[in-house]
């Protein structure tokens, strides 16, 4: 396959295999103004589809950098009436929403952390209902990578600039499974593989699992009573199946809140809004973060656990063995939709609705009363290790063996 | 200069001589996401002016033009409600603003011209407050260009890309005087020029112009009672100096609608959404085109004079020398906003407000009752040629010479 095939493979699985395009529907894009290329791509495959419009949400990261730096707070926590007309709008004609994300993960490394979260948290209530389609399946989404000459430099920072953009275009396109010539079709098998761990998952009926490895993790993340493990896709409301991450390895569910105790420790950097935590832990009691620290971006750490009272407690909790096809890559991207499958991973913040039967029906205030976290962010830390030992608790008291030395143990 | 000075330099002219942005107006910039590093230039300049904020509205007209074939005339008809919202918005709130053009000149040359029509008369339409405060000076904007690689290739078809790239840019900068090193400076002494020219031209009070040269052109233009000349900026409402148009070379008025008697021949080819027409002659009678040809494009020519009756009429008469900074390029733009500064040009459609007393705030029936023609349409061409002569006559009769071989006679 020549670069543009795969370029344009890659287009068709986002369009068909993330979002699920129907003939006569809408779909919003939001990418950086770095990876137009790409973008014209899909555009092109959306319509092939039988998309009947498509709007693009142009971003571009260092102009909202210097926006942080040189506008003032009261402007960056308000959310541009236009921008929450448009997601809000299209959430409400169901179109289908693609976020392509290529960015720098060091952009916005010097800025003050208020700045992004004070944007964030204004967008997150003034695009209420596009947050709301996105959870219950009206609007189908999917985010996917592309790579951007800045993103590849930060991966391969000793590689020439066009190198580096073509050994991280090809790293994108592995983790796809564009490179078997038919992605679409790989992406099937895929799912049924999923299928198989989610099962056996959902027999055991785990009431918790024990978190352990020579990191200095110790802990234990009680589940919800009948809580479903899910992953391998998703159904969009009308029951379209679809992926709302390209690429995705992992198996996850929602913990109960209020019932994670003990530490845990990071495995891996995390970028978060374009800054770096690294080395870092949180210690849990009945849920809640109640100590945490950072050997880089303590601060950054803080302004997510601050966000809201939701931020401190857990709302994912992911499978990923150690040996997956991105971790083997042996490549750190300093993006979550990667990194986070490359590892088990937790996230802070607002609970995975799927994980309660009709959970993407039901109020946040119903999912909470289940024990379904809710906050306005959901950030995702690695912390799987290559000695990682996960032990499954059944409510008898039994204990199963999940993960052995970072891999499946069944 | 190195290459990123003269660019900073280019973007401070755009924000403080064509825009004068003052300490805690916002600034609203659109812009090909082709040219975004210029456009972070800008946003910088911008803030360094005192900006509050800098919104970006990014276009991409190969995505346009993906849309203009694929989607439905119902959509394309339709200005989406968050762009109508943002420019009116940022209107209403006396943002400046910049539209930096840099498209491919034969972008949309095989898409029905019905679709962008359609898509540009729905924008006016929806966008009326926005477009009204350009015209009545409470919205401060300005139109300049950037060098994309697709105009390049379309100015410098035989160069190989990145020196097309550097040679395109380096005729922008020529004629924005930025290699002066002072380009607000070197536009500050522009102006005073200009200003000599306008007053001299006010002062004679001309009934008509004649125009002779050897291509054929034999053309007198009626002009307004009172009718003032303009040229080398224009004033915000608020009494503020600034150039809607950089580069600029242009005295201008708009001739009276009626009142326009003979021939023009086309002296440069004129590029009109993406299509060329070129060796082509206008013939008047009161006013009216009542005879056209055209060696090239003549079907374009005429879907420009069948837009509305007030597309066969004069809206505007500029005159520019022969020897101008940007004829003397010998560069032929395919883009309007430079080539009408390299040539005596004439614009059928919507007439220039400025050019009767307090015409900014009048109606456009009130300036129509005055001479003024109204359209929804404005196309200038250009006619000039090293032997152009222009004659003014004054109301009793009297001639002055204008220009005499191309160049200013005074």
């Amino acid at each position: 396959m020549t670069m543009q095939e795969k370029l344009s493979e890659y287009a068709r699985l986002a369009v068909v295999t993330g979002l699920a395009v129907i003939p006569g529907q809408e779909v919003m894009i939001s990418a950086s103004v770095d990876v137009a290329d790409f973008v014209r791509l899909v555009v092109e495959q959306a319509y092939a589809a039988g998309a009947s419009d498509v709007v693009v949400e142009w971003l571009d990261s260092e102009i909202t950098k210097l926006r942080y730096r040189h506008s003032y707070m009261e402007k960056i926590s308000q959310c541009p009436e236009w921008t929450s007309l448009m997601r809000n709008t299209m959430a409400q004609r169901k179109a289908a929403f693609l976020s392509i994300r290529s960015d720098d993960p060091r952009v916005l490394a010097d800025v003050d952390p208020k700045k992004p979260a004070a944007a964030q948290k204004a967008s997150r209530n003034a695009c209420g209902p596009f947050v709301e389609a996105h959870r219950n399946g009206t609007m189908p989404w999917c985010i996917v990578g592309a790579a951007s000459p800045k993103w590849a430099k930060a991966v391969f920072p000793d590689l020439p600039e066009q190198e580096a953009l073509d050994r991280l275009w090809d790293a994108i396109f592995q983790t796809a499974r564009v490179n078997t010539g038919d992605a679409v079709a790989a992406w099937e098998t895929h799912r049924e593989e999923f299928q198989k761990r989610i099962a056996w998952l959902n027999e055991q009926g785990f009431d918790a699992l024990h978190y352990q490895n020579s990191l200095g993790t110790d802990l234990t993340v009680g589940l919800l009573p009948g809580g479903i493990w899910c992953g391998g896709g998703t159904s969009t409301a009308d029951g379209r199946w679809h992926f709302v991450n390209l690429p995705t390895e992992e198996v996850f569910t929602a913990p109960h809140r209020e019932r994670t105790e003990g530490t845990v420790y990071s495995s891996m950097p995390l970028n978060f809004n374009g800054s770096l935590i690294d080395e870092f832990y949180l210690t849990f009691e009945k849920g809640r973060v109640v100590d945490f620290g950072a050997k880089q971006g303590e601060e950054v750490l803080r302004s997510i656990l601050e966000m809201d009272e939701g931020a401190k407690y857990l709302g994912e909790c992911a499978l990923v063995p150690y040996d997956s096809p991105i971790s083997n890559l042996g490549i750190l991207f300093y993006n979550t939709l990667y990194d986070e499958n490359a590892s088990c991973h937790l996230a802070v913040g607002s609970g995975i609705s799927e994980a309660v039967e009709g959970g993407t029906t039901k109020s946040r205030e119903e999912l909470l009363e289940l024990g379904v976290n809710d906050s306005l962010t959901h950030v995702d830390f690695m912390f799987g290790t290559a000695d990682l030992a996960i032990t499954g608790i059944r409510p008898d008291g039994t204990r199963v063996p999940v993960f052995q030395n970072g891999n499946w143990a069944f």
